[in-house]
């Protein structure tokens, strides 16, 4: 078949999680599918880059249809190494994930998954970031992959906004409602560290802690969706501009500065 | 003096950088400084999170005014470490920087300054990160420091709206023009690999490239700011939400979806 669609897939999880095998089950059907992913864990990895580190690329698999490559970077160096050296022209979809656990709210900021599709954004792909709310390595998937196929195959036929990307969270519930549009929950996490002591007697800190939504209430939020059994769907910007605050700030605008007086 | 400010100040380039020891000097006036920077260099790590590994705190110096901790984590984990076990009270402000390199435009998702800024933001703290576009490690830092100054006091006056906080980019020439309030450009990097050899002939990948404005000729960006050397403040928001697509795509909600047929 002649011009399938170009698929390029990635995580945070790692090349070997059981959420990417079973994302990858699902999109061969719909299109050539490339890996690149990382070769390990790199959960809370955000937009990370390798700035100061080589990055070592692995082919894995060849066949019709799928190839798959490890790399040693973040996610978001998968995405940069498949774009600048592994494909010939710009995929027509990212999805990133099948993340194991939930990238809703503010978590956005931290998810690698996220990250990758992010980035896929800055290159004009339109890209799709999903996750599971259930962190185990052996989490039922068989429910988020069909969403994950259908989201695919819409954003395929109809394309998204620019410099917009979709974070698509899945309940880890028994029957899905089904889908909501919404936007991000204020939220944050609190009580975040376990203190415990390395073999040195040292102090040493795990993050740990837990999400605490600011707006329970609030209907048109991610976390409500999740909590009432829907896959949130939050259509996540790159331009973090807050244009609102642009104007308000406007008369910080002043021509060049003295020395403060507090300096002297 | 009694309710002088708190003033939490971490940054990406480590504890030992010459950007941040020239924010610690002029900020010490302003109020009570509390250091929780990284132990080494961080670039590139946005808003990663150790989610995986143990973290270290260093109490390095504490003297009257200010205390200095290095931590072995990321410019996040020290802003979670200094809310959630270090600091007894919520800071007035957060400082993040000063960086050693731009992070005007989409680099904001990169930056592990700005990501510390965000999680200030996240934690209702008035939040400013401050970059000098000037990677080298012997910068001149002076003209930046003023206005790093200038503008923390004046967020210490004024706060900053909820949810939103201010990245700060300081050109480096020899006379900046003064301050522009304005938003994020349009921009990406290309070219962004150097392939090379691993010690046993492998292929490896140095990120690298150069960055391109997508839209040189408008005014009201902070990449015009910097090139016409003004200081660029981009008010920067956590909440990703791109709300015009969520009112454009609620056609995308549907109830349970049953086995898509790609997938039988």
């Amino acid at each position: 078949m002649i011009n399938r669609p170009l698929i390029l897939v990635t995580n945070d999880d790692g090349v070997q999680s059981k959420g990417i095998s079973s994302l990858i089950r699902v999109l061969c059907p719909l299109g050539d599918v490339v890996v690149v992913a990382p070769d390990g864990g790199r959960s809370g990895m955000s937009s990370a880059i390798s700035s100061k580190l080589p990055i070592w690329l692995n082919l894995l698999k060849k066949e019709e249809g799928l190839t798959v490559y490890s790399c040693s970077g973040t996610p978001v160096d998968c995405v940069k190494l498949a774009v600048n050296e592994i494909l010939d022209r710009k995929p027509d979809i990212l999805v990133s994930g099948i993340n194991h656990g939930s990238n809703s709210s503010i978590c956005v900021l931290y998810s690698g998954t996220m990250g990758a599709a992010l980035e896929g954004t800055i290159f004009g792909i339109p890209s799709v970031g999903v996750s599971l709310t259930d962190h185990s390595s052996d989490a039922d998937f068989s429910d988020v992959a069909k969403y994950a196929a259908v989201i695919t195959s819409k954003v395929l036929d109809e394309g998204l906004p620019q410099g917009v990307c979709l974070n698509v969270n899945v309940p880890d519930v028994k029957l899905v409602k089904g889908i909501k549009v919404c936007r991000q929950a204020k939220g944050l996490w609190v009580k975040e560290f376990m203190k415990s002591k390395d073999a040195l007697d040292n102090d040493i800190y795990w993050l740990t802690g837990y999400f605490q939504n600011e707006e329970p209430e609030s209907e048109d939020t991610d976390e409500w969706a999740l909590s009432h059994g829907y896959v949130s769907v939050v259509p996540t910007q790159i331009d973090m501009t807050a244009y609102e605050a642009v104007k308000n700030l406007k008369n910080w605008e002043v021509q060049t500065i003295s020395e403060p007086s507090f300096l002297n």
